[in-house]
């Protein structure tokens, strides 16, 4: 096993041969932009770090840990476009830096490419690995409709919310790893269990997300606090308080949550108090630790050495204490 | 070997099984809309038609010819969004319907239900669909660039024309019929001849298209003669009439090409002289004539009977008199 560093830097350098530009050039430059931007790495380096668990050579996984972020950065090209969002990373999106059409046909072209780096293995690998890929591609799609329905509904219950995420987010988290374990040839079972280890983890890890927007502390969160309040985003701490809070409480949050105010300030401290005397903050907190636990516990039932079930739960613990 | 009325009766009843609204309904009703809005099915058909060529139930080859037809219905949701085009046979595009954002996603969701319909072939065969499948719609995506990328170049050459329509139009011709071919499990030879088949018949299709738009009879070609030329839409006509034409011809040419006259009626007339007195109308006819020969050539190397090359030669004859 190589540290969590080591594998963004083997990542990195397989990017770097994999993103080259060829004609047509406006098709392709967009993509190489893209994935040249930086991020963590977060995902494929799961599925590298997954292989290794089960006792594989991470370069054999170096394939489908790009697929994945192939995929992860077709899908930022599109939801920017659908958000009209002007910046990823600190820089242009694709959509402002070129056009729209640019970023639906790049985004399209990457789709399909990502399907094409399981060409490198057999037969049986590959079609496990597309079928997978699908299946999560599918949710991920399903999962940002979900995401935009519930913009313009005020009925979102708290499973609406947590199948929105799981599927916007947290399946793609489980499908990185299960690619891993499907490369390095693990038991289906096992295949399985580091699925729902992932899936719940992320799960888990979009839920904080939510708590640290209100709850955070400013100077490690990395946005600024509140900026989902002022958006008026119905987050879980949003959902949680309409179902907890008083009448009283519940008609001063929906109100507040009409408004868009210049300066958001009491509105951010009026709707953070709501949330903590609803009792919405301590369910958020509680449903956090709860699916954190979940992922630790199928730990378990894996069939690997303890040490790398504490690899592993160590780097749990860091992605929740937002360190990796 | 059953009739093409019968084939296209058969992939409408599959259809019709296939699109059933789920949840999220805003991402699977457009789909429902767009697949359900008719046309003439004539790819799937290709499919079903090529495994019976191949001695296979044309039933076997379901799933590969409605793979074919959602990738087709998924390039015209987003071709339409690019291009603003409100109308799609006669009825509202999806962005129209909707709006762009839905197009953008259930226009993703579609490309990866396409590779999912590969699902129930055994490993191999799903292997090489999907392979055939990746390298095809990228194709596509390329062919759609080199469009986009044409309209404010003025050095486009016959070569880079026959390019953008072979991956725009013709590749996805030639990969249905291959997919039949490979459900039937005919041999890599006959894939590729049939392939082969398809692709150049595509390109005097479309090529053909280019012609009739100018030179059709508007009793039969279905849409207005010279939408090209009001369009200024750089055809297979005009790029051959640049470069055939005396420097007078020419500059008149490019002149005409520069305007948008309320009524088109004389710049339609003027533009069509210049492309017959150019002799770009012949050079484009004889264009058409060598590509369906190339096409019917292939055949004579085909494994299969003397009628049933007889039947393919009278459908690419069906399909370049627009009987189909």
């Amino acid at each position: 096993m190589l540290s969590i560093e080591t594998y963004q830097n083997k990542f990195i350098d397989f990017l770097k041969d994999y993103s080259v530009i060829k004609d047509p050039v406006n098709l392709y430059e967009p993509i190489q932009y893209i994935l040249t931007l930086g991020g963590k790495r977060l995902r494929p380096v799961l599925t590298l770090m997954t292989s290794e668990i089960f006792n594989c050579d991470y370069k054999k996984a170096l394939q489908a840990a790009l697929s994945i972020e192939v995929f992860h950065n077709f899908s930022l090209i599109h939801d920017d476009i659908m958000d009209d969002a002007p910046l990823r990373r600190g820089q242009e999106t694709v959509h402002e830096k070129w056009d729209v059409n640019t970023g639906i046909l790049s985004g399209d072209a990457m789709l399909i490419m990502a399907y094409q780096l399981f060409e490198t293995y057999d037969n049986s690998t590959f079609r496990a690995l597309a079928e997978l890929f699908s299946k999560t591609a599918l949710e991920v799609c399903e999962g940002q409709q979900y995401d935009v329905d519930f913009e313009t509904r005020d009925d979102v219950t708290i499973a609406d919310y947590l199948k929105m995420i799981e599927y916007k987010t947290a399946v793609l988290i489980g499908a990185a790893m299960k690619m891993g374990a499907i490369v390095a040839g693990a038991s289906e079972k096992d295949q399985q269990n580091i699925y729902q280890f992932g899936k719940n983890l992320g799960i888990a890890f979009q839920l904080q997300d939510d708590y640290l927007d209100a709850f955070g502390d400013p100077k490690t969160f990395g946005k600024q606090i509140g900026g989902d309040i002022i958006e008026n985003k119905k987050t879980i701490l949003y959902i949680h308080a309409l179902q907890l809070s008083n009448e009283k409480e519940r008609e001063a949050l929906t109100h507040l949550y009409s408004l868009n105010p210049k300066d958001a300030t009491e509105k951010i401290k009026t709707v953070k108090h709501i949330f903590e005397s609803s009792g919405s903050q301590e369910a958020t907190k509680q449903e956090i630790l709860s699916y954190t636990q979940k992922a630790f516990m199928v730990l378990d039932s894996l069939d690997i050495s303890e040490d790398k079930k504490l690899l592993l739960k160590q780097f749990g613990e860091q992605l929740m204490n937002r360190n990796v």
